[in-house]
């Protein structure tokens, strides 16, 4: 275990950490005492048929969504719908390599297990039934990695989810993806003071976590964001520092360790495994009305990589975002995303179903 | 200097080795006694008026130009022309930090001085005009960073130049491409075995060289080269071995340093320190009939980067190639790429100028 101030209330407000109990995993492994974290917005309705879930990406949480996705006038509005928002395991703030302790002190730091996007979607499952008695969702929405376990729950719980909106991510991840995911992951393990996952402190990594920072540089945004100075809006006045000051402190701040469990995680989605490798079988099984939300700009998921999916659930729409930021548009920085955003959301809450 | 198998006529093949002496460098340092390794095809014509110049890209030599883009039936018919290719200072046949000694012993490896895109032209016109008495070129033709010295041609010594074609490249480098060749410098210079330049062989940088190839599997090729498993057409049966097997050996065998000499120099390509920072009035100086020539599926070089150039050249026609493998569609490996180059090659060489 790990002491890292990030992962605090003080950095990420208010959230409950619920304890689910053992968990096996699908690669064998085992957490012995999981804990998610749950940030709610509004009220479960007595029938408790207004459930909304939000699920997060590689090194994010319920904090973005908080900020940015969730809030009266948006699609996700607490004064209608009951909003979860359940960070991923391995986020920092749920049972992550960085903070395995008590029970959890076995699969500390570099004896974490590996983690699948499907165990993540078997421990929310779990979490709403028991803690929250919820058994229907009216919506299952994230983005990148959010998106695959959107795409996970659409597929493995058909009957519980009304409708899906994956946004900027794949229900298999591409070859590119993985190897994207690959260059991230050995920026950060080539750094000597990762140590084989034992540092003792994120700080021991910071050059590779700011390698790591640097290749987002290159993929999070599009080749359009660096020519048009977008991040001029962030009052910056050159690129370098807004890559020093914005995304090298963004990523060195996390765990490492906890950034690869979601790394292997992100590399290994794959609804397919459900159908014995076919995705058309797995696709099929969709019975929510679902929304494939791409990013026009995304460099690493591509409209065309989206698209193909998307024709392979029955009675979807593909509702392309424009944005050039690129994928790290789901930041959204720029004021003109979340407004589609809503939009969308909006008129997917609104299909009867 | 380190000894290296790879930059020898072993590996490849004939070229000759010309002495041009003190080259004094645009960032103020000076290669004491410069040498330029010159592959040359076909008979120079009595008037000295049939030479066409071909410049190197990033890693690529003369080796590349001669197996697949310079032969009878290849717009570059050596039957016709007198065909000059001249790797760049650094590409470890030419001067470059690795194999400097003798007169040029105090500017081996880390004591490198900072060559530009500018410095290789000059460097190439002395050659060309001492060596080979050529003071005027049909064409000059180069990929990528030989796009960028192919602008350079074009802008400094348009008198020289009667047509030029600019291949998946630009005139000036774009920011991310900067950020791109920054991951790539990064990704070598964190191996502990780099030692600051002063390893004592490229092997013992072979994981920072492994993680370099990594970041290219990424950039160079498309999304859609991976999704299509165009790598199996190289005889691979994973895209775990085509990295292993053909990217990662391509890279590992070169020199850490020579290749971190062209990341620099392609970082701060840049045409428009001709006309005090504009690249509209830089460009405007071209007379050749240019053809720019970018590739569909380039990741860093995307037409729209090479678009908005090509519309500053008066007279020039913008030429897109069409290949799945990218950026790296370069190497020629897709049978229907050279075809393409060759058509455009062709129709530029046969306009009156």
């Amino acid at each position: 275990m790990v002491d890292n101030p990030y992962y605090t209330h003080e950095f990420h407000g208010d959230y409950e950490l619920v304890d689910i109990g053992r968990l096996d995993l699908e690669e064998g492994g085992v957490i012995p005492d999981c804990h998610l974290a749950v940030a709610t917005f509004g009220t479960l309705s007595p029938e408790k048929d207004n459930a909304i879930l939000v699920t997060t990406w590689y090194s994010g949480t319920h904090q973005i969504w908080r900020d940015a996705y969730i809030g009266p006038g948006h699609a996700l509005d607490p004064e209608k719908y009951f909003v979860v928002v359940v960070d991923q395991i391995g986020s920092g703030l749920s049972t992550s390599p960085h903070n395995a302790s008590g029970e959890n002190a076995g699969i500390a730091m570099s004896r974490f297990p590996k983690v699948r996007i499907g165990d993540d979607v078997v421990a929310q499952e779990r979490l709403l039934r028991e803690h929250f008695g919820i058994t229907e969702l009216q919506l299952v929405v994230g983005g990148s990695m959010g998106a695959q376990q959107t795409y996970e729950w659409a597929v493995r719980f058909p009957n519980r989810v009304r409708r899906a909106a994956p946004i900027a991510g794949t229900a298999r991840n591409t070859p590119h993806d993985e190897l994207f995911a690959k260059a991230l992951i050995e920026a950060i393990t080539s750094d000597p003071g990762f140590a084989g996952g034992e540092y003792a402190s994120n700080a021991d990594v910071a050059d590779g976590l700011k390698r790591h920072a640097g290749i987002w540089a290159v993929m999070g945004f599009s080749t359009e964001f660096w020519k048009q100075e977008v991040w001029r809006a962030l009052d910056f006045t050159t690129k370098e520092e807004f890559v020093e000051g914005f995304l090298e402190p963004y990523f060195t701040q996390m765990d490492p360790n906890d950034l690869l469990c979601m790394a292997w995680k992100w590399q290994h989605g794959d609804v397919s495994r459900h159908a014995g490798g076919s995705l058309e079988d797995a696709l099929a099984r969709v019975t929510a009305t679902t929304y494939v939300l791409p990013i026009d700009e995304d460099m690493f998921f591509p409209v065309r990589d989206c698209a193909p999916e998307q024709q392979l659930v029955a009675g979807s729409e593909l509702r392309v975002l424009n944005d050039v930021l690129g994928h790290l548009g789901l930041f959204a920085v720029n004021p003109e995303f979340v407004p589609q955003v809503d939009r969308h959301l909006g008129e997917l809450l609104g299909t009867k179903v």
